[in-house]
């Protein structure tokens, strides 16, 4: 019996025992100063950049996003699709939001034709290949330049020339687009339109919600209908004008406009939670993402059409008109970084720094 | 000869050496209990909240994901588009997914129309403005209200008032749009519609490949031609009936279907892949993202049109059916982390963890 | 006045002491080789994996991507719209990029059809079910297995049974698409499509900028408008051909084009800018996404359809055509990782290192 609590009392004093190890005290001005300096460094170090300027005591939290945006603006062209029409009132035509905007909703980005190539009432058929299409190939002088079933830009090559273009016959949607170098745009105007961006943002992490129409307009009806955002009188309006987007992405409108351009629309959220969450606020900025010095597929352009059947006496013919839209192309990238004060970065950071002091005594 | 030898013996003994610090054991129950305690603290902290709670012994990956989205269902609406259809049976009209479903197929989303306004057989023209129209300036008394050139919500004004209505005449697509506040849905029992979501994810690190087709249901097609996603009676059938996800957001599904919203469809995968893969299971859950307080521009909408050529004679006419489209749009969002165990992560946390040890004994 | 001159000449004294612990030497060639044994796999371990392997000395930034696509190619098919057609001559159609990319653009990811379902004219009406239709219900036998108002996979039933076709009348687009299983493509040499993609990286943190169409080829309009991507022969050619994509995830292209797949265009970039940015260059690599066993909804495909009115006399019919469209879809995965030399990854990495050393000291 007397043992174990001999062992029991031995136990819980070298329990409470405190080993420290046995300390020299060496006096030298030179290796004092030397050791003081590396820890005044380490130490400014720990605490002035990880704590303090990369907030290394807070929890971090990557942001989700949901943007929905709407274009809105009119343009009126003096372009038609009727052939015959003569008079120039017959030839203008007005641009809306259904027209220019295609496809109508898009996940995280947004289109806004600004020049069109138009091929109004194709049919399938046979006719000859536009001869300014850069392909190789599309030009003839005989029928054996011209393979029967051989691939061309716009169709299947029939095996004739035709002699009225110089160009091979295809089987095609006819007749085949004239596909032009633009020197204009056909839409002029469209640097007026507006788009409403509405970006709401969640930091799973927090249960922390954000919007980049704030508390304070949302119930401002009047001011969110006129206002329009510009970066430093109105950086919180949610309404951009397309010009103006490009002019802070520091490209010309009228130069991007020919051709089309992908244009980047960042979003970004910088939260310190640690404060208001009144203090979390959208900052916009715009760029390029296109090359403008691209030699092939210059800017931005895609091809779509609208089809439908003619229906004459018993014979349906289906027609379509074909569209090449040139347009810019913008695309939402929205970041957001949340942090708030949290124990575990706080001691692996002050961990990895006292480590790093250890290292000191070491040399 | 004899030197290197003996600086050699010299160098190998010195390298076989061990260093340890000289230990002064100090008895102070004081001194030892705090100190035991801080190290318990800190002990507990590195082992159950990093290592066992935070699974800091893992390497961790996240997830590559793909999901698509098939909408099924079919509602008959007593709306039509020809103004001369006089008997009711006329005006049926059948909405299946082609009508409802726009675009037909988004990276990441999907939307289902629930009402709609609908502008049938508009074309190029001159018409008065819509009144209704909640834009500045619709309304005149003469032409001097409207500037001839100026734009209006739908059109670019003439420079005449038309007097029948009291709005100017604009060149727009005609007759325009009548943009009135929507009371109720126009597709009603499009809660009833069902969507089919398969999503595949891969964890490029640990070559884990995962779906929400669960193996065991995988080749069981009668089973998941007729099930239907219940979060705790069937919590991992593909199939969900979009009223139950409204619910499940907390949402009253005919308020919503009146002017549109964006529903978050969150699918979470958690994977330990410390245990089996077949653990790592799929969780859904939805939220409302966007704001159902807005003043401006409430819910979600969007317009779209229909384009086609009528020729009558040697005159063609382009004609398009105008739709503004209410309704749910839901947006995917993937999350996953996968953990596996890994001497890395175990050593950079064990050893941020010594250091902080470490700190204990300078205090 | 003494004792605070006396008090700082201590303090000062104290500042510039430098603290060692007192050293014991222990030579025993058995603790020597395991302690400096464990040091050396620690110090491998530090260095080679951390800081070498893993290059824990570089700070690291994630890509930020946008990527455009292009498709390009025609296909000749003898598959016709209208049911009056007779001659062969008549039933040939061609087929282009608007015609087969459905919708036109995509927020990262195309689709390609490479099978078609078309349900031409179809109108607002009453007919019979589609037989063939998989959906329980279809047959009837008399009125009584069609309950009006009940619904049918394409429509609404009347309550009438159809004896012609022993399926349940039903109000719907009529005649109803014949959802018969695809055996072949209708659209065949679709593998011969090329789609140019043009990919640009930004690294937010480093400023650094790239895309995958390489400065040296980028002003070479004469190679871009001939190469073709090849894993080992051309591995930075932008064009890929269709056929070699599916190959390269290792998928049978025939197989595919009947029902559909959705594949994963992964673009890898991997940049150490530590050395010159021009050795940071796209990887590509292809995998199928979608299962290929899956029991329902197998492949990936949707419906869309082209609308339009006919107008005959006084009346207006609303008519459209069904696309029930099978194909192949491009999902883009962008990933990148650009590291550089900074001091906070390499100190924190050193810091647990050491905090491990110490670590054997104590055992």
């Amino acid at each position: 019996m007397v043992r174990p609590a001999r062992l029991m009392r031995s136990a819980v004093g070298r329990f409470f025992e405190y080993d420290t190890p046995k300390i020299v005290h060496i006096q030298s001005l030179h290796i004092g100063i030397t050791y003081r300096f590396v820890q005044l460094v380490i130490i400014s170090y720990v605490i002035g950049w990880v704590l303090v300027y990369k907030k290394g005591y807070q929890e971090t939290d990557n942001v989700e996003s949901s943007v929905t945006s709407k274009v809105k603006g009119v343009v009126l062209t003096n372009f038609t699709l009727d052939p015959n029409a003569t008079a120039d009132e017959e030839k203008l035509r007005v641009w809306d939001t259904a027209d220019y905007v295609i496809p109508p909703q898009e996940n995280g980005a947004f289109f806004v034709t600004t020049n069109i190539i138009m091929s109004p009432n194709q049919e399938q058929g046979i006719c000859p290949e536009d001869y300014s299409s850069r392909q190789l190939g599309a030009s003839c002088s005989t029928g054996f330049d011209c393979p029967s079933g051989s691939k061309s830009a716009n169709g299947v090559r029939t095996g004739t020339c035709n002699n009225a273009t110089s160009t091979c016959d295809i089987r095609a949607w006819c007749p085949v687009e004239k596909d032009v170098e633009p020197q204009s745009p056909v839409l002029q105007g469209t640097e007026d339109f507006t788009v409403l961006v509405k970006n709401q943002i969640f930091f799973p992490k927090f249960r922390v919600r954000r919007r980049n129409i704030l508390d304070g307009f949302a119930k401002n009806a009047s001011y969110l209908d006129s206002c329009l955002y510009h970066p430093s009188a109105d950086p919180f309006c949610p309404i951009f004008r397309l010009g103006d987007i490009i002019a802070l992405a520091q490209e010309n409108y009228s130069t991007i406009a020919v051709k089309g351009a992908v244009i980047g629309f960042v979003i970004e959220w910088e939260c310190n939670l640690d404060l208001s969450v009144e203090s979390c606020l959208p900052k916009y900025s715009f760029r390029r993402i296109d090359n403008a010095d691209d030699v092939i597929a210059k800017g931005w352009n895609f091809r779509y059409a609208n089809y439908w059947t003619d229906t004459v006496g018993r014979q349906s013919v289906q027609r379509r008109t074909l569209i090449k839209a040139y347009g810019i192309r913008f695309v939402f990238y929205v970041y957001g970084v949340a942090g708030k004060f949290n124990i575990v970065p706080l001691a692996t950071n002050l961990g990895a720094g006292l480590a790093l002091l250890g290292l000191v005594r070491l040399l």
